[in-house]
């Protein structure tokens, strides 16, 4: 049972979106400009970026539901995405990706652990100021969201079928707050 | 210097916002929301949930600046805020944002390290569920201010009256992205 009294039945975020909608607004639109308008990282390099930090956090509602996205969206095979969920981002990754998700990684720290030395390596690979601010900022907010579902203790479905269904829909349509449980 | 090209002399969160317009619209609609629009928490004292947090985080931007917040607002006097600084509230808060504060302190480690205790103890000193809600949402909220400030290594300044300024302005006109620098 969650800390506070949500629709029962229904997962995670979308619990507290229906709980409280004057934050769900900006807290959705917040992740539909990070994750799914123009960006020079792809939307599966953003939504690797959310799993990768989510992991490290150990929510597993975002983790999932999160990489259930990555797998819907071109380009990401089963085994990346393995591979970001066990904190251990395979080679097969661009140099330039591998490169951020270590600046996230230092973000889920702490935002005094990001190094002069990642930033360099994740120029070295090619990126920009843009996406090297749009990593730091996805990682800060799923900082952000995993500690809003998990800290609130909102229910997190074991069915890997619900996680599926999630990624499909949000691989679709993106991020809206929901109106309805 | 910060780890991306911003506007030289823009302090902290400002900088970032004048960087990328999109996202500093959700991040400040999301202050707003939840530090100054109708809560049954005063400001001041959604004001001192984001500065225990900050201070946790050791983000001495976003703790000075909102301690300077704070100590604008009604009610609330140096020697608490001080307190709130020092990561040891006062007595002479009330039980309740006392237990507030022990609630934001464990979301700012992690999601997961809130207790049942912790959230039984607030509500045995009168918090609903709308007053845990936003207090894990302000303390989650910073954990992502925090990160994005500090990840990108933007500028903290050091005199004690340019946090008095943004503290006047704070408190005045609440949470707006700026327009210019």
């Amino acid at each position: 049972m969650a800390h506070i009294a949500v629709t029962p039945g229904v997962p995670g975020i979308r619990s507290l979106a229906l709980f409280r909608p004057e934050t769900a607004k900006p807290l959705y639109e917040l992740a539909q400009v990070l994750l799914r308008e123009p960006s020079p990282l792809s939307p599966a390099e953003r939504e690797l970026i959310a799993v990768h930090v989510s992991a490290r956090n150990g929510c597993v509602f975002c983790a999932s539901s999160h990489a259930a996205a990555a797998r819907e969206l071109f380009g990401v095979g089963q085994a990346v995405v393995d591979s970001v969920l066990a904190n251990s981002p395979t080679d097969e990754l661009s140099p330039k990706l591998h490169a951020l998700l270590g600046i996230a990684g230092q973000v889920q720290e702490s935002g005094r652990a990001v190094t002069h030395e990642a930033v360099a390596l994740a120029r070295m690979h090619g990126a920009n100021d843009r996406e090297i601010h749009d990593t730091v900022l996805i990682a800060a907010t799923f900082c952000m969201f995993n500690r809003y579902v998990d800290g609130l203790d909102t229910l997190t479905p074991s069915d890997p079928q619900e996680y599926a269904a999630m990624g499909k829909r949000l691989s679709s349509f993106g991020y809206a707050p929901p109106k309805t449980a």
